[in-house]
């Protein structure tokens, strides 16, 4: 019997953390009878007195926002890391363990209390694209900050707690494992092929075009072939670029479309504003070059047959490998057909 | 400055699976205004008509549940995994997959609908560990299971769509990641010092008795020092077994007694019905040689200060490292306080 990808049980590889993910995609029959999410989605106003990420508002620590009318970005009042600390290692015996030091901030997309980010303009997306960079570039260079995390969790499902719409940035001294899998494998690409593994792969997938699910002059929206999340979605760059600020003016506004584009077809999926946790890998910054690094950023979406019923990553997932029912295919067929206007400005 | 463990952000690494997580100990007391789930635990009836696990009751796939007065084990009606099909490996430039067989069995713990571990008497909870152990040695006797991963998935919080006291198995032709990252890093100890990393482990907590949450003759239980949720714990024999089938009978019972106590501590701590997602993970049954192996059992609970307010695992979790805020040590103290009697039964 030969695998047909689309009716066997198979493990899919990973090229970019050289992981595997289970997929059954004879499975999507199966009944739920288990917990169903609220959805609650009402009226947002775009000013709220009690919110502590609007314009002019007070925080938990006593600061005051500023008037913003862009973006505004500030030190989380509730860091998980601390610039200040010690950066040793400690063992004994079989424990073992190493002081961290890093930078949490916070970045407000929007003044604006009632938004997310397919319902920005794209002037305004792009403004939060330049503040990644800036945050990028300002705290890569900083004293043992050795990686930054940019990322968004979106949705009271995903562990958001304000509905402003924020995202957060993590900086660090040591470089995270989700990034060091994929720097040793993009290296590895690097060192045999002289080419950027992600680049290699994105004109394998124009070529096929299976799993893509909308692309622009300057870059690429798909399913990757890995996909663990139902609809998860990768977005890249399609010129090689190690990190997000040395993309071109044209390049920054095409990754500022393609995002709204990507998060409006999420949306309009079950009509909901869409759960989902974002981030961005890119080149470490440590100082050492990583010419390899071609710059992504990926969603991970819960969400499985809607609204209400999500993929739960639990038991097999975490003890074993992560598991998927729909096939990539399947989710960038869907996806692709969704209009890029959100249902909420029909 | 010298690493403070219960003030200072750090990394700890898990020598089990070579990992590390970030723990951030000052960020306790940080404020929760996200997502509160429902706690719904109603009054739960002995036997439910409409139950697919009952005894004497009709299945999705027609079959109908003997009237079975202990425990029960079927195929899955919707398995994940099926024994016939392809294992062949397909390649297509960067695109990687594997034809995967294997069963998927469900494991009915008790007849009782209204029952859960805590709550059985340890003679129910032994014959439990005796399936286990006769699936783990029937499916890993079968050609091409490699692997014969037991978990079970509690609440609905936990992706659990029934709440008949039961679990799973997955047993399948390739090693999952979870297990093979173990297998490395035990060999690894094995070849260096001709020992059991986990017996040389919980030999250094027994002296330290920092983590520890209960223990019997036979057994341990724990909070890991690189645990990832906020009241993991891990469950070893003192004594070197690869896997659970060469557990004497005295040290079976045991076992059964430890798992009453740690899920009854489980339930006190928030008095609710505790999810959790737990697995036993073991040597591979692709029939080679093991004897770095020490088999143990892991539960990953998401609550993390009370019934209502869970731990995310979501954006930094997933694109960098896990992250927690409570120590491993806090946990552990909190757990060991707890009465081992069940707060339903006082
Ligand atoms: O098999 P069940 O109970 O229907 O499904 C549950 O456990 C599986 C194994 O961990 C997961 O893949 C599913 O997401 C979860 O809902
Ligand atoms: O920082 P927040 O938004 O309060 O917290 C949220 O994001 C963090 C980073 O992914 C997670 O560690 C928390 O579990 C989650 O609730």
């Amino acid at each position: 019997m030969t695998l047909e990808i689309n009716k066997h049980p198979h493990r899919r590889y990973n090229i970019l953390t050289g992981e595997w993910i289970l997929v059954s995609p004879h499975r999507t029959k199966r009944p739920w009878r288990g917990r169903q999410e609220d959805v609650v989605e009402g009226q947002k106003v775009s000013y709220d007195p009690n919110c502590y990420l609007c314009p002019g508002n007070v925080r938990a620590n006593g600061e005051k926002n500023p008037s913003y009318d862009t973006v505004f970005s500030f030190t989380n009042d509730f860091s998980a890391l601390q610039v200040d600390g010690p950066g040793n290692l400690f063992e004994e015996g079989l424990l073992k363990a190493k002081g961290e030091k890093g930078v949490c901030k916070v970045v407000c997309f929007s003044p604006d209390h009632s938004l997310t980010l397919p319902l920005m303009e794209i002037d305004a997306i792009e403004k939060v694209v330049a503040i990644w960079q800036d945050e990028y570039k300002v705290l890569g260079q900083m004293d043992d900050i050795s990686n930054v995390q940019i990322f968004e969790n979106k949705g009271s499902l995903m562990g958001c707690s304000n509905p402003h719409p924020h995202g957060q940035i993590w900086a660090q001294s040591s470089i995270p494992q989700e990034v060091e899998k994929k720097s040793t494998q993009q290296l590895a690409h690097w060192k045999e092929h002289g080419r950027s593994l992600l680049k290699d792969y994105l004109e394998q997938e124009m070529d096929l075009n299976e799993r893509i699910v909308c692309e622009n002059n300057d870059f690429i929206a798909l399913v990757p072939y890995w996909a663990v999340w139902p609809y998860e979605v990768l977005i890249a760059p399609k010129k090689h670029h190690p990190e997000i600020t040395s993309l071109s003016l044209k390049e920054r506004r095409s990754f500022a479309e393609i995002i709204k584009k990507v998060t409006t077809k999420y949306d309009n999926l079950f009509s909901t504003s869409f759960p989902y946790s974002s981030g961005i890998h890119q080149k470490p910054t440590d100082g050492k070059e990583y010419p390899e690094w071609h710059f992504h950023m990926s969603f991970y979406p819960p969400l499985l047959r809607s609204a209400t019923v999500k993929k739960f990553m639990v038991g097999y997932e975490m003890f074993a490998d992560p598991q998927r029912d729909i096939t990539a295919e399947q989710a960038a067929e869907t996806l692709r057909q969704l209009s890029d206007v959100h249902y909420r400005n029909k």
